[in-house]
């Protein structure tokens, strides 16, 4: 087994190539991928490559001699089974066993999985994992509910960041993954008042399952009225989960007084603001990226005790030949929440 | 008495004007102002009132009647004498005595003194404030050292904001009189590491007298790599006290990760930012306007009780006069601090 099948983004677009198994180092593990969730940045990434790759050679995860046309193997958000291990390694976990981990290589620099050119990732049908940071997933936990793990970590993360207290409001906008999975850890914190908003009814629905109180449609209601009101003198916190250009600035300027806003949406081009509304209003600004393996852990427990839903996330499944399909639709603002790649088998975008 | 000398600001210029001594309606009392000072925010006001009366409209600070050629009335940081007590008030302080107030009225839907249309400031001879919000001035505080209670709170309250803890490090950016408020204010709550950067040898030498362990001059050396330096592990808490565009822009690209950015400058244009900084970073940005009564209180008995060092801070004053000097000098990138006016008399601007 030296070739696999692989998704690599180049150029803005998708391609299924062969590529070189990769051959884990000391340290490291070779797994196979179970599982892997298309996240909303992987789409991103493949619209705005290009100044996201400048901006990648300003963080230093890019050279200077690698240009636009260089490549990205995604998959970040992954369920897979240990294949091989490679030296200096403990091997306390059998061959064949699921695990998860957070997408990092601390044996390469901390390199993130899954955006880092040159590094496979979980949209391949191999990857390699650090094994100090293996975390086995239980029997009865099937692999795409554990790919789920790191979109509830990145929601569980945020309410950390926010500082929300108990009597606080919290107005959730946009409920996709990353807003259900902030909706999710608000509500096993015991977050009380918890607004939802979208655009799409289907989204609100689910919001209300995971614990929404409120539900509000921006195009009938203005939620951020809805949160002044409902929360009189209490304090409202913000979560962005849209990442749409325009919405921090639009957020700025329309939010109550004395908000925090926590900025949870990817935004990597240059926009405009006027912090004048900022500074009358006194508002916070938090911006949370990523979350702690701790963190990373405790949503793997919570899927695995039944703490959350997972089941209403995962709304459909794809072969490794059924992705460009499966981005196309995303793209259009389905009311898709998360779609699951089966990096080892072919076939179409099915509900699951 | 019916007619005083006024400073207005029209025009983007300071005029001197005979305009009617106002007269205190229900709860209200008529001051005489002793002192006043200038504050950065007048200098801003007169320089981009343009784009300043755009933003009031916004708020509801000015009529959509009112035009760009509107006068406003300059002066908030006052120190004043009682003159007379309109009806219904108490009358507990005697004629004759020396007053200072946050500078709004709150019998007159919480407007602010100073900036708003049609109401008197403190660089004009006499002018109204509330008598429940009135704060008598000890007989051994000067009118000028009184006068310093407000850009005091304001540097009190972006600390009070910034929510610092003991091993922080502070890294204060702009040494005029917000800057130097914040380093007392920081020394005074015993925070051990401040640095202080500021482009004027004298500004950064005061920071030093006013508490600050480290002195840096972003000319010479990069303030936030001393400050990453001097943290090491610990959080960098930046307070934002230069106010020009931007620096905040520049500021979210250089700092370092995890830091918390107070804004304490007072920016009312609309600027670009890439918040993808931001985010890879987790920076908190908080937002600082004003104070709370408290807040001001607290400043005027620090005042009053030698826990602040305001003789420093007075470096000139000015008849009513010489304020347009006055202005041209400190818009000059002068190493003046404090200019206070005393509107009850002529003469040039001189040392203190």
């Amino acid at each position: 087994m030296t070739q696999m099948n692989s998704l690599v983004m180049r150029d803005g677009a998708i391609h299924l190539e062969t590529t070189d198994v990769p051959v884990p180092a000391s340290g490291q593990v070779l797994v196979k991928s179970l599982a892997c969730g298309i996240c909303g940045s992987d789409l991103h990434l493949t619209r705005h490559y290009k100044e996201i790759f400048e901006f990648y050679k300003l963080l230093g995860m890019m050279s200077d001699q690698q240009d636009e046309h260089t490549s990205i193997m995604l998959g970040h958000e992954y369920c897979a089974e240990i294949v091989s291990y490679g030296p200096e390694t403990q091997q306390t976990l059998p061959l064949g066993s699921k695990v998860t981990s957070v997408p990092f290589l601390m044996t390469q620099n901390n390199a993130a999985i899954g955006v880092t050119p040159g590094l496979s990732g979980a949209y391949s049908e191999y990857f390699i994992m650090d094994e100090v940071l293996l975390l086995p997933v239980p029997d009865h936990v099937p692999a795409a509910a554990a790919a789920l793990t790191e979109p509830l970590a990145v929601g569980l993360h945020s309410v950390n960041r926010s500082g929300i207290e108990a009597d606080d409001v919290a107005l959730v906008t946009g409920c996709g993954p990353i807003g259900l999975a902030v909706i999710s850890a608000l509500h096993q914190r015991g977050i009380k008042n918890i607004i939802a908003s979208d655009m799409q009814a289907e989204k609100l629905a689910m919001a209300e399952s995971f614990g929404a109180q409120h539900v509000v449609n921006p195009k009938d209601q203005d939620e951020m009225q809805l949160a002044a009101s409902v929360a009189g003198d209490r304090k409202v916190v913000i979560f962005e989960c849209i990442g749409i250009p325009r919405i921090i600035k639009d957020f700025i300027e329309r939010c109550p007084p004395k908000s925090t806003l926590v900025v949870t949406g990817i935004h990597t081009s240059e926009s405009s603001v006027n912090y004048a509304y900022a500074t009358v209003k006194e508002l916070d600004l938090k911006f949370s990226y990523y979350y702690t393996p701790e963190e990373f852990a405790e949503c793997l427990s919570a899927i695995a005790d039944g703490k959350v839903h997972w089941q209403s996330l995962l709304t459909a499944k794809v072969g490794i030949d059924g992705v460009n399909e499966a981005f196309e639709v995303l793209s259009g603002g389905s009311d898709q929440i998360k779609v699951i790649i089966e990096p080892w088998r072919t076939g179409k975008l099915e509900a699951q």
